[in-house]
């Protein structure tokens, strides 16, 4: 795979954030010849599929500075130093929706932005869920509305363009294709 | 909603990339308190669920710096300025794989990381594909190599994640939807 390989020539730290850092690099393309690559480092990220037991999904609406806007998606959250994916999922369930649970089951990772981004989300499936009694705390700079909506909820909000973003628009593909195939 | 709305109090810009833009900005929270948001800007890009005669999925593998590694990925690129997504989806599809059509159906649109990034995707399933008599060029700073996939094949990449970027994933799963749902 040798021909398709980009070797760095050069790397500079432009930005060093709470969330994301920022790299301009200089690099060798396969044939050579050199260009620039804008890399964004981010620690990745969960998302959580949570479902009631009356196979509602429940999703948080908060608003998105990058859009100026609101929208609504399955809860998800950054992995902390250290913290193992499975129990982000756990944590950013409880913090975000106030439901817990131990039946966590991983469906698929994948990178949202690979042209110009590392981010991996996981995503993880959640079900038997019970809710908190005492309600976890959400980070001091995030402020969420929780809902629960059927598949067909879900798929009007996809309409409306109220869920608007990959992760969320996997997850009702993923019922759906359960769904249609009788699980 | 506006007990979730954040208001912008300054916003400086640290970056401007050829393809990203990076912002600082302090911001306002609902509760009266500030914070501070990290947000890349990008013009958008288009991804294309390209399916041969024969149903396989056009695919191509590509080196990606931000993880210094090889994906598998659908076609997909960036919009140009004052280009309609649609335009894009037909340049891209010729670029990257030597095939043109003018069937191009937009499936959905989706944010990819709504977190720090405002971009865009817009998905089109391209049918009725033609083999171009002279091939489109690529960028020059973009190399390529491409593949056609059964979707079972795909599925295959997804577990030894040669696939493994939102987008495809979508596609795939797209794919086996529409395959349990008999279409």
């Amino acid at each position: 795979m040798k021909h398709l390989v980009e070797k760095t020539i050069e790397s500079e730290k432009i930005f060093n954030g709470r969330v994301i850092d920022l790299y301009h690099e200089k690099v060798e393309l396969p044939n050579g010849k050199t260009s620039t690559r804008e890399i964004i480092k981010h620690p990745g990220a969960v998302a959580i599929i949570a479902l009631t037991e009356d196979h509602k999904m429940v999703m948080v609406k908060q608003y998105r500075k990058a859009m100026e806007r609101l929208l609504v998606e399955i809860p998800a959250g950054k992995l902390e130093k250290g913290e193992e994916p499975i129990e982000t999922a756990k944590r950013e369930l409880e913090e975000e929706t106030g439901y817990t649970t131990d039946q966590l089951q991983h469906i698929i990772s994948f990178y949202t932005s690979p042209g110009f981004a590392d981010e991996l989300v996981h995503v993880y499936l959640a079900t038997d869920l019970k809710v908190m009694e005492t309600k976890a705390e959400l980070d001091e700079d995030e402020f969420v509305e929780v809902m629960e909506l059927t598949i067909d909820e879900a798929l009007e909000l996809i309409r409306t363009k109220e869920i608007y973003d990959a992760k969320t628009a996997y997850a009702v593909q993923y019922l759906q294709l359960r769904s249609a195939l009788g699980e």
